[in-house]
């Protein structure tokens, strides 16, 4: 089976397990508090431009959501985000479970929010005058890029930006995905913007070359005051805590993570035009590492078994919208042999 | 500086890398549902003499408290536990903040609790009139070796699972240093016991060779079903959950766990028999990985900077209460030096 | 100011104050173990046809539907409901502060959910190859009458109680409203029924003549057993609660709980005919004590200051739904000071 | 049976029954935005002598100090109290539930804890080189009087509000008793001083002349702000909110809350003469409301059946501590029949 199910199949770029078997027998103190962590931190914040940010390393993405998301918000607010946001969907409850209110916007298939229904939530909200009977919006959630695949350009960006401060709500952006959003070619934010806009956001590693790991950067000092104890309370402070910064600081020194991040969309791009040339329409179109076709249940049929992919819906009686995924591991000969079988099942099918 | 301040200084065993860099690009299915994931169960279960038993992993200690613990308990329970419990103390409250009070029961410097206290706790309450204004215990967590080295004794623990089943208390006991209890030269408790005693435990990981990672073995199967949502919302769910499924399948083959256990031990017993030599109490004597003796401030003044150790307590004016941790890592050739250099300040003050 | 903006406008049915006078200096226990509380328990059974129930009395309803659900679902299950309910909309929030998401079905106007969509919804979680990455539906929470008015009738509610007790889902009804619900005039549902139907399920009385105060009915065993705790963890275990006794005594001896539910009903069908007669729409129509007409903003303006009411939704440029409440306590003196009024507006603006 | 349990055996003052009475059918706005809780504002204000605070009513003990706790903390903090302080103790685990670890400190059986203890523990809190693995004491909550009924002198509690200011922890006082302490002969503290020295606290309605309610008293902004929103959430917004304002205003004209408090202490030292004169022990003296005599077992026997109090602990074994309750209620001619009878049995056994 060649898988496409989704981008965390494989285990890390190598030269991370390389630093991994080099650094194994040194000694460090627990918790983060280690000589890799201070150096990814500090390749971090150059890559970000700021020396004035907070770096800290989390395990995995539903841990890291919903640290940052508790401690923004006071007990009765809650977080707005796309309905098809990773927190409403996909992390049983998680937000929940700390508390909090998880208040869904309606979306596209793209899966983004616009400044404008960010506004109109939060003042809808305001005015109302039963509000303290409702969960007052406290935070703005969005994911670039999207659960679907597509990205925040600039111009939103800033506009979200600009109203999460005009409304006091901070703005939050979960990156698992972030190498492949900033390195898709029609992508114009850069690391810096990102930095510049956000009030946290986090650097996936996961899904982009590391075992596991993300790297939460926290621009507002309200969420970053007693952060760690946050990290602890809720599972996240990895005893090993260097085992995060040797990777982060593999991947950020010398660019890795976006060469890296590059070879996933370039695998993603050449197998988007390959189900263009069959003609197959898109659940939603992207320029991403997860391309979503929209393909007949009898093509599914024939790849069923020699490639994995995520069901994402039916769009009709016969067929299907579908989820391939690319990644830094992906091997173009696995690429190429899917698009020889499509082509090959198309023309039999013609 | 040579650590012996705890037993998570260096990375993994070397077997574990070499597995994690030979099955590296292997594609499998996430969050714990891979082959590697499977054959660990399998060698666990096979460990604990029993087929009918779940067996889940988790990344880290305090994630795995919580997520058993907030699993077991009703609202409006609490967890019993010795004063000095990890749960208590160093997991910035974690457990309450699923909404449960930990139920802390007086000890002494073993750290351990009695069944006789866990059954006096359980009837105090039920017999008190006024019992649904109180926190209802609802489980019982119990560290081996506990947070000050001990273990407890097939008797002990006999006992204490006894008066749980008959209150209707689930046991859990905490094993984040397992193995190094099951080597002590006088533990009489074999993981066949455990797990016949036990409704839940996990076998530590992190702490006894593996980068990371906690293996949970569930008996009971009310704590069992479902548990695999509570792992995901608690944000326990490894992306790529293969890697604790090579990191134990690994610890589980050949009973490299045990192994290396048992080297922690030794050399644990070497520096004993060291500080014994030298005339030093302990703040409580055991037979495990941390050894706690009661050193001369003057003694430990010499050792800064050279050697690394926790501060436990000041005992009086001019002595302190210090752990010394070994592990499956630790070099003979440090405890030897430090033995030494015990030696050699002994000598210079008398 | 004549008030039809709410069924909580006064105080109790002067009944319940005369009770509460001749019985002030009585002794009693507190904490809903005194007679009082146990005459009302046994009116309410025996209203309800069945001795094998337990019933427990709150303050109010934000607190009475928190205690239920939070009591029902296991930490990972979430709540099915309209929408539109009460629990997903005017709580602040205090379901999900239990740490349980509230999943919202989308509704009419009506408010109501059916069967089939539970059963959907039920189905949809337990087919999804992820269901664990996703909260399970753990309970059916339904308001009868529903906040727009509208009743559940009979066929509706067997189903309903049908496909929860087939997925294991236990069915709760919030009667906030009850009385103006069983006493309108189609409605084909006996308390019996909702007693035979429900496994928890709450009579009104803050809005149905009481001072404050919910009798909780629990047929279902699992949701009773140490539902004492719950209630006063969450703070709703009433000291004095012998108040809650003697109020639901009043109401449910000699039927005065129905009579005066009839009042309202008798209210609100006269501004019914009287909306219809000037030719007003509805937001939606119903038969219970909350009227929705759909009104000329400029007929609203000529009321404001006379009158209150609730404003629900502009529904065009120059129309707004509203309601209109009546309750036990409406004087048919100011029902028809607003009808003429009405009247007089309509001929008018003709 | 004429009863010494408790302080709330009985309803409320004859003035607060006239008062709902004669407002009943008035017709308010609910949730407290009523002109009698708006005239019980003023009222409260004048006498805390401050017109610059928040006076917000709820219904009882435990959810009020739910509400308060859980709004000031942060979530990684927890609560100082003595470790017989209601919260830790019967409020069946109501703060943790709020997800906050309670911080008991040591006290003897007078109930009260000390501005050194809070500094130590705060200190060892902070000087703790892993002070992120622990609880961060967030806030001091002291109950005045206690649970044993000693009461706080001024000077304690400037030293414990001068402490609380400088760790940055708010200082909450719970007044569920509050007019018992103040009226108190040997108390020295004003209502004008707890609203100068606390940062929130309650005045008790429930066990001092209301048929429920508590009115919290925010002095610091932090807390007040959206402090609505968490009494919705929390579930204690009554819907006929104007019950809390009625029996408040009631209390606060021409200070009846302070007669009938003084009534209560008279009415407490007559019968601790009368325990004195008989030669018994306290387990705790104390000058108010609640008496907590040592008697011997015989004599409790003979007084069973007539008269009710609650028992504290055996304290050997012929002896036992119980606690006799006067109230605003409490008539004395049962006192003087409970002297009587305490006298006659005392001559019978001599």
């Amino acid at each position: 089976m060649i898988e496409f199910q989704c981008d965390y199949a494989e285990g890390a770029h190598p030269k991370i397990l390389e630093r991994l078997v080099e650094t194994n027998m040194d000694q460090t103190p627990g918790y983060g508090l280690d000589p890799y962590c201070d150096e990814a931190r500090r390749l971090i914040r150059k890559a970000c431009g700021r020396e004035d940010i907070d770096v800290q390393f989390l395990v995995g993405g539903t841990q890291t959501n919903t640290t940052i998301i508790c401690t923004a918000l006071r007990p009765y607010q809650g977080v707005l985000t796309a309905a098809s946001g990773h927190i409403n969907v996909h992390e049983s409850g998680a937000i929940e479970a700390t508390g909090h209110k998880v208040l869904a916007l309606p979306c596209d298939h793209a899966g983004k929010i616009t400044a404008e229904q960010i506004k109109a939530a939060y003042e809808a909200h305001m005015n109302d005058g039963s509000s303290e009977h409702m969960v007052q919006p406290g935070m703005v959630y969005i994911s670039n890029p999207t659960e679907n695949g597509t990205i925040y350009y600039k111009q939103e960006l800033e506009a979200i930006s600009h109203v999460c401060h005009e409304c006091g709500m901070p703005l939050f952006l979960d990156g698992a995905r972030l190498g492949y959003g900033l390195m898709a070619a029609d992508n114009d934010v850069t690391l810096e913007d990102i930095a510049r806009l956000c009030d946290v956001f986090y650097i996936g590693g996961t899904k982009v070359g590391a075992l596991f790991g993300e790297a939460v950067v926290i621009t507002n000092p309200a969420i970053s005051k007693d952060f760690r104890y946050m990290i602890k309370q809720r599972g996240g402070m990895l005893a090993k805590g260097r085992l995060l910064g040797i990777q982060f600081q593999t991947l950020f020194e010398d660019g890795l993570y976006w060469q890296i991040s590059r070879h996933a969309i370039d695998m993603a791009m050449k197998l988007k035009k390959a189900f263009q040339a069959c003609g197959y329409g898109f659940y939603v179109e992207n320029s991403t590492n997860q391309q979503l076709p929209v393909l007949p249940d009898a093509v599914l049929e024939k790849l069923a078994g020699k490639y994995s992919y995520s069901f994402w819906e039916k769009t009709d009686e016969s067929h299907s919208a579908v989820r391939f995924c690319t990644s830094w591991a992906t091997k173009e000969e696995n690429v190429d042999a899917l698009i020889a079988d499509l082509n090959q099942i198309r023309s039999q099918m013609m």
